[in-house]
């Protein structure tokens, strides 16, 4: 699928069909993230898949009890390995790092026919005992995956005037 | 493009030819950004677009002396104008919305045969000051923009071993 038509094509599924996931679909979609950059090309990322059912609930209920989450035939949790550093804007980079990762796994998704979700109202302490995560890494999102049982409408977003503006800051 | 072969090409550029980037391609990559997704819909995003070459050189300077940041004939600086807000993951979600615009914006620049690096490393202040953006907000990224004046060697990442793991976390 070209690059454009999977920006405007994805959204935020949140209806899975009761179907599997094929093993191809799955391994280009975590292939999207492998290939994603990050800070230092440091990689500091773990991705959890996860398939089976009962788990997959526990992490619906985890995520403040969005079930749709556990309905999903696979259930990725995106986790930080070094969650500590702060670039020197400022800025934490473990969020930066996982969310390029997820970002790519969202459109690859996409391009393989299937949903995603981002999800990031979870518990992260539950979530870590639900998948055996060391305390030290961090959650970042927690992504859904499968075949959309229904899509939504057309995007609805902001004009470009109101988002970009020139040579320096206009609200 | 095929969204496969963007994600494979794309790679951090930091040599831009002397050129300028033709307005339907700048305005290609935003739109990208425009239709990246964010927590809840809220787009709580500025995009400023630096061409004038005095700015771009400062914000080069600014860039921990980066210089061929300000070599690139434009470059794109992401504001979250929302950077309070924490997920109920514990997670700060300003820097997961901007950096999935951003890469909405890397992966289209491959599309329009430009390329972009991602720059992290900067002074908060001094940037702020260069763009005139409000205390309040938060710069998450710079964006050099431009036709690529050399590209690198192909990508060097951890094997989906070693990122991957599957119901339970594993090392």
């Amino acid at each position: 699928m070209e690059l454009k038509e999977a920006i405007k094509k994805r959204q935020s599924i949140r209806a899975y069909e009761d179907k599997p996931v094929p093993e191809e679909k799955l391994k280009n979609v975590l292939e999207a993230a492998r290939l994603a950059p990050s800070g230092n090309n440091r990689q500091p990322m773990k991705l959890v898949v996860v398939k089976e059912s009962k788990r997959r609930q526990e992490l619906g209920q985890a995520a403040d009890g969005q079930t749709f989450v556990g309905e999903a035939p696979i259930v990725i949790a995106a986790v930080a390995t070094e969650p500590e550093h702060i670039m020197s804007c400022g800025v934490p980079r473990y969020p930066v790092d996982l969310a390029i990762a997820v970002d790519h796994m969202t459109l690859a998704a996409v391009d393989e026919g299937l949903g995603t979700c981002w999800i990031g109202a979870f518990s992260q302490e539950r979530v870590k005992e639900i998948l055996k995560i060391p305390h030290k890494y961090r959650v970042v999102a927690l992504l859904p995956l499968g075949f959309p049982r229904r899509e939504k409408e057309r995007k609805i977003r902001k004009s470009l005037e109101e988002i970009v503006c020139y040579e320096t800051f206009t609200d």
